[in-house]
Protein backbone atom coordinates (compact mmCIF):
# COMPACT_ATOMS: atom_id res chain seq x y z
CA UNK A 1 0.00 0.00 0.00
CA UNK A 2 2.74 2.58 -0.08
CA UNK A 3 2.15 4.48 -2.57
CA UNK A 4 -1.63 4.53 -2.42
CA UNK A 5 -3.38 7.02 0.44
CA UNK A 6 -4.35 5.24 3.38
CA UNK A 7 -8.33 5.97 2.25
CA UNK A 8 -7.61 3.05 -0.29
CA UNK A 9 -7.96 0.10 1.77
CA UNK A 10 -11.11 1.53 2.84
CA UNK A 11 -12.50 2.24 -0.53
CA UNK A 12 -11.86 -0.72 -1.73
CA UNK A 13 -13.60 -2.22 1.54
CA UNK A 14 -16.81 -0.41 1.39
CA UNK A 15 -17.28 -0.80 -2.52
CA UNK A 16 -16.43 -4.95 -2.10
CA UNK A 17 -18.88 -4.85 0.88
CA UNK A 18 -21.65 -2.71 -1.36
CA UNK A 19 -20.66 -4.81 -4.59
CA UNK A 20 -21.20 -8.37 -2.12
CA UNK A 21 -24.07 -7.22 -0.64
CA UNK A 22 -26.37 -5.94 -3.55
CA UNK A 23 -25.68 -8.99 -5.25
CA UNK A 24 -27.39 -10.90 -2.34
CA UNK A 25 -29.99 -8.28 -2.06
CA UNK A 26 -30.79 -8.23 -5.92
CA UNK A 27 -30.97 -11.65 -5.91
CA UNK A 28 -33.66 -11.59 -3.09
CA UNK A 29 -35.29 -9.37 -4.65
CA UNK A 30 -35.64 -11.35 -7.84
CA UNK A 31 -36.64 -14.42 -5.87
CA UNK A 32 -39.59 -12.34 -3.83
CA UNK A 33 -40.80 -9.92 -6.48
CA UNK A 34 -40.38 -10.66 -10.02
CA UNK A 35 -43.50 -10.91 -11.83
CA UNK A 36 -42.17 -13.85 -14.64
CA UNK A 37 -39.38 -15.97 -15.03
CA UNK A 38 -37.84 -13.70 -17.87
CA UNK A 39 -37.89 -10.72 -15.02
CA UNK A 40 -36.51 -12.85 -12.29
CA UNK A 41 -33.40 -14.10 -14.82
CA UNK A 42 -32.59 -10.16 -16.00
CA UNK A 43 -32.47 -8.81 -12.13
CA UNK A 44 -30.49 -12.32 -11.12
CA UNK A 45 -28.52 -11.02 -14.37
CA UNK A 46 -27.64 -7.72 -12.67
CA UNK A 47 -27.01 -9.71 -9.04
CA UNK A 48 -24.72 -12.10 -10.68
CA UNK A 49 -22.70 -8.82 -12.44
CA UNK A 50 -22.08 -7.48 -8.79
CA UNK A 51 -20.63 -10.68 -8.09
CA UNK A 52 -18.33 -10.42 -10.38
CA UNK A 53 -17.18 -7.38 -9.11
CA UNK A 54 -16.78 -8.50 -5.61
CA UNK A 55 -14.17 -10.54 -6.71
CA UNK A 56 -11.78 -7.99 -8.44
CA UNK A 57 -12.65 -5.96 -5.30
CA UNK A 58 -11.63 -8.93 -3.24
CA UNK A 59 -8.55 -9.82 -5.25
CA UNK A 60 -7.40 -6.52 -5.51
CA UNK A 61 -7.39 -6.09 -1.52
CA UNK A 62 -5.57 -9.08 -1.24
CA UNK A 63 -2.84 -8.23 -3.41
CA UNK A 64 -2.30 -4.82 -1.21
CA UNK A 65 -1.95 -7.22 1.39
CA UNK A 66 -5.10 -6.01 3.31
CA UNK A 67 -7.45 -8.64 4.50
CA UNK A 68 -10.51 -8.18 2.64
CA UNK A 69 -13.14 -9.32 5.96
CA UNK A 70 -11.09 -6.23 7.71
CA UNK A 71 -11.55 -4.31 4.70
CA UNK A 72 -15.28 -4.69 4.60
CA UNK A 73 -16.58 -5.09 8.01
CA UNK A 74 -16.23 -1.06 9.32
CA UNK A 75 -18.97 -0.50 6.22
CA UNK A 76 -20.96 -3.69 6.66
CA UNK A 77 -23.51 -1.74 9.32
CA UNK A 78 -24.09 1.70 7.32
CA UNK A 79 -24.67 -1.11 4.13
CA UNK A 80 -27.03 -3.41 5.83
CA UNK A 81 -28.90 -0.55 7.57
CA UNK A 82 -29.25 1.08 3.97
CA UNK A 83 -30.94 -2.02 2.78
CA UNK A 84 -32.99 -3.26 5.82
CA UNK A 85 -34.51 0.83 5.33
CA UNK A 86 -34.79 0.39 1.66
CA UNK A 87 -36.28 -3.00 1.16
CA UNK A 88 -38.63 -3.10 -1.73
CA UNK A 89 -42.15 -3.81 -1.53
CA UNK A 90 -43.18 -4.83 -5.09
CA UNK A 91 -41.59 -5.28 -8.00
CA UNK A 92 -41.49 -1.87 -9.60
CA UNK A 93 -39.62 -0.35 -6.09
CA UNK A 94 -37.36 -3.00 -6.82
CA UNK A 95 -36.66 -1.97 -10.12
CA UNK A 96 -36.28 1.56 -8.90
CA UNK A 97 -34.09 0.35 -6.38
CA UNK A 98 -31.58 -1.53 -8.68
CA UNK A 99 -30.95 1.42 -11.15
CA UNK A 100 -31.40 4.48 -8.75
CA UNK A 101 -29.42 2.89 -5.63
CA UNK A 102 -26.69 1.59 -8.18
CA UNK A 103 -26.31 4.95 -9.64
CA UNK A 104 -25.99 6.56 -6.39
CA UNK A 105 -23.18 4.50 -5.15
CA UNK A 106 -21.81 4.75 -9.16
CA UNK A 107 -21.59 8.52 -8.53
CA UNK A 108 -20.12 7.86 -5.15
CA UNK A 109 -17.15 5.76 -5.86
CA UNK A 110 -16.50 7.34 -8.91
CA UNK A 111 -16.16 10.67 -6.97
CA UNK A 112 -13.54 8.88 -4.93
CA UNK A 113 -11.47 7.11 -7.17
CA UNK A 114 -11.00 10.22 -8.72
CA UNK A 115 -7.40 10.88 -6.68
CA UNK A 116 -6.45 6.88 -5.95
CA UNK A 117 -3.20 5.42 -8.03
CA UNK A 118 -4.11 4.51 -11.17
CA UNK A 119 -3.97 0.88 -11.00
CA UNK A 120 -6.72 1.05 -8.25
CA UNK A 121 -8.54 3.53 -10.30
CA UNK A 122 -8.43 1.72 -13.35
CA UNK A 123 -10.02 -1.44 -11.26
CA UNK A 124 -12.92 0.68 -9.62
CA UNK A 125 -13.52 2.05 -13.02
CA UNK A 126 -13.77 -1.50 -14.11
CA UNK A 127 -16.51 -2.05 -11.28
CA UNK A 128 -18.26 0.67 -12.58
CA UNK A 129 -18.72 0.46 -15.97
CA UNK A 130 -22.69 -0.28 -16.20
CA UNK A 131 -22.42 -1.23 -19.39
CA UNK A 132 -25.88 -0.61 -19.59
CA UNK A 133 -26.94 -3.56 -17.58
CA UNK A 134 -29.45 -1.68 -15.83
CA UNK A 135 -30.88 -0.21 -19.12
CA UNK A 136 -33.45 -2.84 -18.89
CA UNK A 137 -35.08 -1.86 -15.31
CA UNK A 138 -35.68 1.63 -16.60
CA UNK A 139 -37.09 0.00 -19.45
CA UNK A 140 -39.81 -1.69 -17.53
CA UNK A 141 -40.40 0.73 -15.30
CA UNK A 142 -41.41 2.92 -18.31
CA UNK A 143 -44.01 0.76 -20.13
CA UNK A 144 -45.19 -0.05 -16.44
CA UNK A 145 -45.59 4.17 -16.00
CA UNK A 146 -47.10 4.48 -19.47
CA UNK A 147 -49.56 1.77 -18.56
CA UNK A 148 -50.49 2.95 -15.06
CA UNK A 149 -49.39 6.65 -15.17
CA UNK A 150 -50.47 6.97 -11.28
CA UNK A 151 -47.34 4.86 -10.36
CA UNK A 152 -45.57 7.70 -10.72
CA UNK A 153 -46.04 9.66 -7.36
CA UNK A 154 -45.12 7.06 -5.80
CA UNK A 155 -42.31 5.61 -7.17
CA UNK A 156 -41.19 9.62 -7.27
CA UNK A 157 -41.47 9.49 -3.14
CA UNK A 158 -39.57 5.87 -3.23
CA UNK A 159 -36.39 7.24 -5.11
CA UNK A 160 -36.12 10.44 -3.06
CA UNK A 161 -36.11 7.76 -0.28
CA UNK A 162 -33.51 5.78 -1.69
CA UNK A 163 -31.35 8.77 -2.05
CA UNK A 164 -32.16 10.13 1.93
CA UNK A 165 -31.23 6.96 2.60
CA UNK A 166 -27.84 6.77 1.24
CA UNK A 167 -26.80 10.30 1.87
CA UNK A 168 -27.35 9.85 5.44
CA UNK A 169 -25.64 6.33 5.69
CA UNK A 170 -23.12 8.22 3.90
CA UNK A 171 -22.53 11.11 6.25
CA UNK A 172 -21.91 8.18 9.07
CA UNK A 173 -19.49 6.65 7.26
CA UNK A 174 -17.40 9.87 6.22
CA UNK A 175 -17.47 10.48 9.98
CA UNK A 176 -16.35 7.25 10.95
CA UNK A 177 -14.09 6.89 8.20
CA UNK A 178 -11.95 10.49 8.12
CA UNK A 179 -9.35 9.16 5.92
CA UNK A 180 -12.48 7.99 3.28
CA UNK A 181 -14.12 10.97 3.23
CA UNK A 182 -10.85 12.79 2.66
CA UNK A 183 -10.24 11.13 -0.66
CA UNK A 184 -13.92 12.49 -1.38
CA UNK A 185 -13.06 16.19 -0.30
CA UNK A 186 -9.44 15.95 -2.06
CA UNK A 187 -11.26 14.50 -5.45
CA UNK A 188 -13.33 17.24 -5.44
CA UNK A 189 -11.95 20.10 -4.03
CA UNK A 190 -14.84 21.19 -1.96
CA UNK A 191 -16.68 20.83 1.05
CA UNK A 192 -18.62 17.43 1.10
CA UNK A 193 -21.84 18.77 1.75
CA UNK A 194 -21.73 20.47 -1.95
CA UNK A 195 -20.16 16.98 -2.98
CA UNK A 196 -23.51 15.62 -1.69
CA UNK A 197 -25.48 18.24 -3.43
CA UNK A 198 -23.77 17.14 -6.41
CA UNK A 199 -24.75 13.57 -5.93
CA UNK A 200 -28.21 14.64 -5.26
CA UNK A 201 -28.42 16.61 -8.50
CA UNK A 202 -27.20 13.36 -10.51
CA UNK A 203 -29.94 11.35 -8.64
CA UNK A 204 -32.74 13.77 -10.60
CA UNK A 205 -30.98 12.74 -13.96
CA UNK A 206 -31.84 9.12 -13.01
CA UNK A 207 -35.36 9.84 -12.21
CA UNK A 208 -36.63 11.65 -14.95
CA UNK A 209 -34.77 9.04 -16.81
CA UNK A 210 -36.99 6.52 -15.53
CA UNK A 211 -39.86 9.33 -16.11
CA UNK A 212 -41.15 9.56 -12.46
CA UNK A 213 -42.27 12.99 -11.58
CA UNK A 214 -40.77 15.33 -9.80
CA UNK A 215 -43.10 15.19 -7.31
CA UNK A 216 -44.45 17.99 -4.89
CA UNK B 1 -35.23 -29.13 -32.93
CA UNK B 2 -35.46 -31.68 -35.54
CA UNK B 3 -32.14 -33.71 -34.58
CA UNK B 4 -33.19 -33.91 -31.34
CA UNK B 5 -35.34 -36.17 -29.69
CA UNK B 6 -38.84 -34.65 -28.09
CA UNK B 7 -37.44 -34.73 -24.52
CA UNK B 8 -34.35 -32.02 -25.08
CA UNK B 9 -36.22 -28.47 -24.83
CA UNK B 10 -37.66 -30.42 -21.32
CA UNK B 11 -34.16 -31.99 -20.33
CA UNK B 12 -32.87 -27.77 -21.10
CA UNK B 13 -36.22 -26.26 -19.27
CA UNK B 14 -35.53 -28.27 -16.14
CA UNK B 15 -31.97 -27.86 -15.98
CA UNK B 16 -32.24 -23.98 -16.79
CA UNK B 17 -35.01 -23.81 -14.13
CA UNK B 18 -32.49 -25.51 -11.72
CA UNK B 19 -29.80 -23.75 -12.41
CA UNK B 20 -32.09 -20.29 -11.77
CA UNK B 21 -33.07 -21.32 -8.74
CA UNK B 22 -29.99 -22.83 -7.84
CA UNK B 23 -28.55 -19.21 -7.78
CA UNK B 24 -31.06 -17.12 -6.07
CA UNK B 25 -31.91 -20.18 -3.27
CA UNK B 26 -27.97 -20.56 -2.46
CA UNK B 27 -27.61 -16.52 -2.21
CA UNK B 28 -30.24 -16.83 -0.02
CA UNK B 29 -28.78 -19.48 1.90
CA UNK B 30 -25.90 -16.95 1.70
CA UNK B 31 -27.36 -13.73 3.63
CA UNK B 32 -28.76 -15.98 5.91
CA UNK B 33 -26.77 -18.61 7.22
CA UNK B 34 -22.83 -17.86 6.48
CA UNK B 35 -20.87 -17.04 10.01
CA UNK B 36 -18.51 -14.17 8.21
CA UNK B 37 -17.96 -12.52 5.06
CA UNK B 38 -15.73 -14.99 3.65
CA UNK B 39 -17.99 -17.48 3.93
CA UNK B 40 -20.90 -15.73 2.59
CA UNK B 41 -18.67 -14.45 -0.34
CA UNK B 42 -17.58 -18.17 -1.07
CA UNK B 43 -21.37 -19.66 -1.30
CA UNK B 44 -22.10 -16.30 -3.34
CA UNK B 45 -19.29 -17.74 -5.42
CA UNK B 46 -21.29 -20.75 -5.71
CA UNK B 47 -24.39 -19.12 -6.93
CA UNK B 48 -22.93 -16.64 -9.00
CA UNK B 49 -21.79 -20.04 -11.40
CA UNK B 50 -25.30 -21.09 -11.72
CA UNK B 51 -26.15 -17.84 -13.07
CA UNK B 52 -24.07 -18.00 -15.54
CA UNK B 53 -25.33 -21.62 -16.11
CA UNK B 54 -28.74 -20.69 -16.80
CA UNK B 55 -27.57 -18.31 -19.05
CA UNK B 56 -26.03 -20.68 -21.19
CA UNK B 57 -28.76 -22.87 -20.98
CA UNK B 58 -31.38 -20.09 -22.01
CA UNK B 59 -29.33 -18.85 -25.00
CA UNK B 60 -29.42 -22.71 -26.34
CA UNK B 61 -33.39 -22.68 -25.72
CA UNK B 62 -33.92 -19.82 -27.50
CA UNK B 63 -31.01 -20.67 -30.13
CA UNK B 64 -33.69 -23.76 -30.80
CA UNK B 65 -36.89 -21.47 -31.25
CA UNK B 66 -38.00 -22.44 -27.73
CA UNK B 67 -39.10 -19.57 -25.34
CA UNK B 68 -36.78 -20.22 -22.44
CA UNK B 69 -39.66 -19.17 -20.04
CA UNK B 70 -42.50 -22.07 -21.68
CA UNK B 71 -39.73 -24.84 -21.13
CA UNK B 72 -39.02 -23.74 -17.65
CA UNK B 73 -42.59 -23.46 -16.58
CA UNK B 74 -43.48 -27.46 -15.92
CA UNK B 75 -40.50 -27.74 -13.57
CA UNK B 76 -41.14 -24.25 -11.68
CA UNK B 77 -43.74 -26.70 -9.08
CA UNK B 78 -41.05 -29.52 -8.46
CA UNK B 79 -38.11 -27.98 -8.11
CA UNK B 80 -39.63 -25.01 -5.92
CA UNK B 81 -41.37 -27.80 -3.98
CA UNK B 82 -37.93 -29.56 -3.45
CA UNK B 83 -36.69 -26.05 -2.04
CA UNK B 84 -39.53 -25.53 0.11
CA UNK B 85 -38.99 -28.63 1.94
CA UNK B 86 -34.77 -28.28 2.16
CA UNK B 87 -34.56 -24.87 3.38
CA UNK B 88 -31.37 -25.23 5.32
CA UNK B 89 -31.57 -23.81 9.32
CA UNK B 90 -28.23 -23.00 9.75
CA UNK B 91 -24.68 -22.88 7.83
CA UNK B 92 -24.00 -26.42 8.02
CA UNK B 93 -27.09 -27.47 6.01
CA UNK B 94 -26.60 -24.88 3.82
CA UNK B 95 -23.16 -26.28 2.49
CA UNK B 96 -24.38 -30.01 2.82
CA UNK B 97 -26.90 -28.96 0.55
CA UNK B 98 -24.96 -27.04 -1.90
CA UNK B 99 -23.02 -29.88 -2.26
CA UNK B 100 -25.27 -32.69 -1.88
CA UNK B 101 -28.12 -31.17 -3.68
CA UNK B 102 -26.01 -30.38 -6.33
CA UNK B 103 -24.33 -33.50 -7.13
CA UNK B 104 -27.94 -35.31 -7.38
CA UNK B 105 -28.82 -32.64 -9.85
CA UNK B 106 -25.33 -33.37 -11.59
CA UNK B 107 -25.89 -37.07 -11.37
CA UNK B 108 -29.10 -36.70 -12.44
CA UNK B 109 -28.39 -34.55 -15.76
CA UNK B 110 -25.94 -36.19 -16.72
CA UNK B 111 -27.79 -39.41 -17.14
CA UNK B 112 -30.28 -37.81 -19.27
CA UNK B 113 -28.10 -35.95 -21.42
CA UNK B 114 -26.31 -39.28 -22.75
CA UNK B 115 -28.18 -39.86 -25.32
CA UNK B 116 -29.41 -36.36 -26.82
CA UNK B 117 -27.56 -34.20 -30.07
CA UNK B 118 -23.86 -33.94 -29.18
CA UNK B 119 -24.89 -29.73 -29.37
CA UNK B 120 -26.82 -30.54 -26.22
CA UNK B 121 -24.91 -33.09 -24.88
CA UNK B 122 -21.82 -30.75 -24.65
CA UNK B 123 -23.23 -27.64 -23.61
CA UNK B 124 -25.01 -29.81 -19.98
CA UNK B 125 -21.75 -31.40 -19.65
CA UNK B 126 -20.27 -27.78 -19.69
CA UNK B 127 -22.78 -27.00 -17.06
CA UNK B 128 -22.81 -29.89 -15.49
CA UNK B 129 -18.83 -29.66 -15.20
CA UNK B 130 -18.51 -28.98 -11.57
CA UNK B 131 -14.60 -27.68 -11.35
CA UNK B 132 -14.06 -28.16 -8.22
CA UNK B 133 -16.04 -25.26 -7.15
CA UNK B 134 -18.35 -26.92 -4.29
CA UNK B 135 -14.94 -28.57 -3.06
CA UNK B 136 -14.93 -25.54 -0.23
CA UNK B 137 -18.33 -26.83 1.33
CA UNK B 138 -16.29 -30.62 2.37
CA UNK B 139 -13.44 -28.67 3.61
CA UNK B 140 -15.87 -26.48 5.70
CA UNK B 141 -17.98 -29.46 6.63
CA UNK B 142 -15.14 -31.57 7.51
CA UNK B 143 -13.45 -29.28 9.45
CA UNK B 144 -16.64 -28.39 11.73
CA UNK B 145 -17.10 -32.00 12.31
CA UNK B 146 -13.55 -32.63 13.60
CA UNK B 147 -14.74 -29.90 15.55
CA UNK B 148 -17.85 -31.08 17.04
CA UNK B 149 -17.93 -34.99 15.98
CA UNK B 150 -21.50 -34.91 17.24
CA UNK B 151 -22.95 -32.98 14.39
CA UNK B 152 -22.23 -36.26 12.08
CA UNK B 153 -25.50 -38.47 12.80
CA UNK B 154 -28.11 -34.71 12.95
CA UNK B 155 -26.42 -33.92 9.32
CA UNK B 156 -26.43 -37.31 7.71
CA UNK B 157 -30.31 -37.33 8.73
CA UNK B 158 -29.98 -33.88 6.41
CA UNK B 159 -28.41 -35.23 3.86
CA UNK B 160 -30.74 -38.30 3.74
CA UNK B 161 -33.73 -35.89 3.61
CA UNK B 162 -32.20 -34.40 0.58
CA UNK B 163 -31.95 -37.11 -1.48
CA UNK B 164 -35.28 -38.38 -0.21
CA UNK B 165 -37.04 -35.54 -1.54
CA UNK B 166 -34.70 -35.12 -4.94
CA UNK B 167 -36.36 -38.53 -5.16
CA UNK B 168 -39.68 -37.79 -4.32
CA UNK B 169 -39.63 -34.32 -6.83
CA UNK B 170 -37.93 -36.76 -9.70
CA UNK B 171 -40.29 -39.35 -9.80
CA UNK B 172 -43.35 -36.72 -9.61
CA UNK B 173 -41.38 -34.54 -12.66
CA UNK B 174 -41.06 -38.49 -14.83
CA UNK B 175 -44.77 -38.98 -14.13
CA UNK B 176 -45.34 -35.44 -15.39
CA UNK B 177 -43.02 -35.44 -18.65
CA UNK B 178 -42.64 -38.92 -20.28
CA UNK B 179 -40.65 -37.15 -22.44
CA UNK B 180 -37.92 -36.13 -20.17
CA UNK B 181 -38.37 -39.60 -18.28
CA UNK B 182 -38.01 -41.61 -21.73
CA UNK B 183 -34.34 -39.99 -22.01
CA UNK B 184 -33.47 -41.19 -18.92
CA UNK B 185 -34.50 -44.66 -19.32
CA UNK B 186 -33.50 -44.64 -22.98
CA UNK B 187 -30.28 -43.43 -21.58
CA UNK B 188 -29.60 -46.08 -18.88
CA UNK B 189 -31.46 -48.77 -20.94
CA UNK B 190 -33.08 -49.98 -17.83
CA UNK B 191 -35.80 -49.36 -15.29
CA UNK B 192 -36.17 -45.68 -13.66
CA UNK B 193 -36.17 -47.84 -10.42
CA UNK B 194 -32.70 -48.76 -11.26
CA UNK B 195 -31.33 -45.71 -12.31
CA UNK B 196 -32.93 -44.23 -8.99
CA UNK B 197 -30.88 -46.79 -6.75
CA UNK B 198 -27.86 -45.75 -9.00
CA UNK B 199 -28.36 -42.13 -8.06
CA UNK B 200 -29.45 -42.85 -4.59
CA UNK B 201 -25.73 -45.33 -4.37
CA UNK B 202 -23.71 -41.28 -6.34
CA UNK B 203 -25.19 -39.95 -2.84
CA UNK B 204 -23.42 -42.74 -0.48
CA UNK B 205 -20.75 -41.88 -1.98
CA UNK B 206 -20.94 -37.79 -1.77
CA UNK B 207 -21.62 -38.17 1.95
CA UNK B 208 -18.93 -40.25 3.23
CA UNK B 209 -16.80 -37.96 1.06
CA UNK B 210 -18.65 -35.19 4.11
CA UNK B 211 -17.33 -37.49 6.31
CA UNK B 212 -20.84 -37.90 8.01
CA UNK B 213 -21.51 -41.33 9.57
CA UNK B 214 -23.81 -43.68 7.18
CA UNK B 215 -26.38 -43.33 10.42
CA UNK B 216 -28.26 -46.47 11.87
Amino acid sequence: MSDSPPGVADLLGVLAYAELTAFLRLAEDATRHAPSLTDRAALGGLAAAEYAHFELLRDRLASLGVDPEEAMAPFVGPLDAWHAQTAPGDWLEALVKAYVGTGIALDFYREAATHVDDETRELVEEVLADEGRSQFAVDRVSVALRQDPRQSGRLALWARRLVGEALSQGQHVAAARPELAALLVEASGEEITRMFARLTEAHGRRVAALGLTPGP
